[in-house]
């Protein structure tokens, strides 16, 4: 129940579904439960003092932990003989998909059905404390769609966290965490990078903007940092790999006989993506419900706003340069 | 009249001083001529034709251009005669420096005196539109302190500035370059680098927080990045080396047989520096007003935010951990 489960937690409590939650820590098993007792009586959630007890009566259990307590997760939902669809909100997707293939599916139990998700939340804010049923409204959030991936439980997933606002993208879990890796956990490892230059007092001091906005994710969670990078390696690495070629190339501008005009040169493309991004919204239209659609929906980046009541079409949208603002 | 030299006349005319403002841009004259007649009475300011016509009367001319444009000021400001002090907010000292001392005092006219200077308020945005004449409220201002500066003048521009809020730092041409090049030239440079993820439109799609603050400064307009960057090539070069150099640590943490556990250990001290950063106001005392004192308050990250009416002493603060809030 931190940010990202404990801010869903309340947000679908809002929405009129019966939730409840766990974490690992008592302490803010008790600040959810006193939180519980002072919303609204028709939005109030359970605290449980277990996995088990939280998930034997549920339908859909989401799974709200850092990657390295997924496994865990995963054998404590399926000791308890959940069926039901299961869920997460980790930010790197592979790894989820291969523990959930040899943790849940693996069990010999009644087998759950699994969609991984991220919604693109994250704050550098933590725990209990700092969850906001509103974090979701109009938040990207990715649900994978691989083979193995039931269109059904996909499509009930989409339907509910499109109730709560999100904008639904359609991806394959190796499409996500290549993209993840170059938006934000790369960004997550400059900042870290720069944070450093802060050991000299005069530099401290004349810090301003560009270092408070460029280091401002390195207030992050170490322990959050490690697990979305570390836990994506891969494609961090590929995309550590294109920004150090950047930087590179930027290094040869510095060196060249005419650094202002060299640097001019190479900052020019960015400088008009970045001035152009975020693209707005495109006139929504229906799409039909099928993966092939959905993913070519997804690799144009665009997203779903809501699925018809027969599950046979969405309502799509796409980002385009002159388009209603985000 | 952008951003920073807009905000300084009107700041200075908001103060009861007569400021005489002039731009290469026609537009530019024709916007502040607009906004001077509708300010209230006490606080307009004026606009020139020409920069002979903007120095003639003055006593202090301030240069608020990019670093290409400051060789042709120079030239226009001792062709015209200018006797008095001459300051500039260029983002890089030592150049400006060497332009001051090859076209100014080698123009074999009255001498003017000059005292660099460099506000740490940049924003993204630019012109004189946006310019607030509060910008300079608690702003980190440095003044260059070098062999050859008068310190009758630097005390004299520490008054005038401080009198605007700003925290006044002292500091050698040199360490401001090598400082801000840290804080703030590569930090420009890493967020041109990192805005090129979003060639792929997923990516686009998924891009959020730590992308948006990690890449704000790439809205920068090229030329100013490339007249920063480029024209403090060696400072900016030392300071890249050592991100490249703690990118290549997390890379090989990446490549290792714990990536989530050696990710941990290397963003750990990062992490605990930019939680503390910045640190607060200590209680403010008074130090003599003499070179060595100020440049060792400067390497202290310190500041000052008053001199004395004899010009005998400052009023001195440095940062502290459980200082009063900046």
């Amino acid at each position: 129940m931190g940010l990202i489960g404990g801010s869903l937690l309340r947000a679908l409590a809002a929405g009129g579904h019966w939730v409840i939650g766990w974490d690992l820590d008592p302490a803010t098993r008790a600040m959810a439960r006193t939180a519980a007792a002072q919303a609204p009586k028709e939005s109030r959630w359970q605290v449980s003092a277990s996995i088990a007890d939280a998930v034997t009566t549920a339908d859909l259990v989401v799974i709200a932990t850092p990657l390295t307590a997924v496994a865990h997760v995963l054998d404590e939902v399926a000791g308890a003989g959940f069926a039901g669809l299961v869920t997460d909100v980790v930010s790197v997707k592979e790894p989820v998909r291969e523990l959930v293939a040899r943790r849940l599916r693996g069990a010999g139990l009644r087998l759950a059905g699994y969609v991984g998700g991220h919604p693109m939340a994250g704050k550098e804010t933590a725990g209990f404390a700092a969850t906001d049923p509103a974090l979701f409204h109009g938040c990207a959030w990715v649900l994978c769609l691989d083979q193995e991936t039931s269109l059904d439980d996909w499509l009930a997933l989409a339907r509910l966290l499109t109730s709560l606002g999100a904008r639904v993208v359609p991806a394959t879990s190796e499409d996500h965490d290549h993209a993840v890796a170059a938006v934000s956990h790369v960004p997550h490892l400059l900042a870290v990078a720069l944070a450093t230059a802060i050991g000299e007092p005069l530099a401290g001091t004349l810090a301003a903007g560009s270092f408070r906005d460029g280091t401002r994710v390195a207030g992050s969670a170490p322990e959050l940092i490690a697990s979305m990078c570390g836990g994506n390696a891969g494609p961090v690495l590929d995309a550590l790999d294109a920004v150090m070629g950047q930087l590179d190339d930027v290094r040869d501008a510095l060196e060249s006989d005419d650094p202002i005009g060299a640097v001019r040169r190479w900052a020019g493309p960015a400088h008009t993506a970045r001035t152009n991004w975020p693209y707005g919204w495109g006139a929504p239209r229906q799409l039909p419900a099928s993966p092939d659609h959905l993913l070519a929906l997804g690799r144009d980046g665009g997203w779903i706003t809501a699925v018809s009541s027969d599950g046979r079409t969405v309502t799509a949208a796409r980002p385009v340069p002159e388009g209603r603002p985000l």
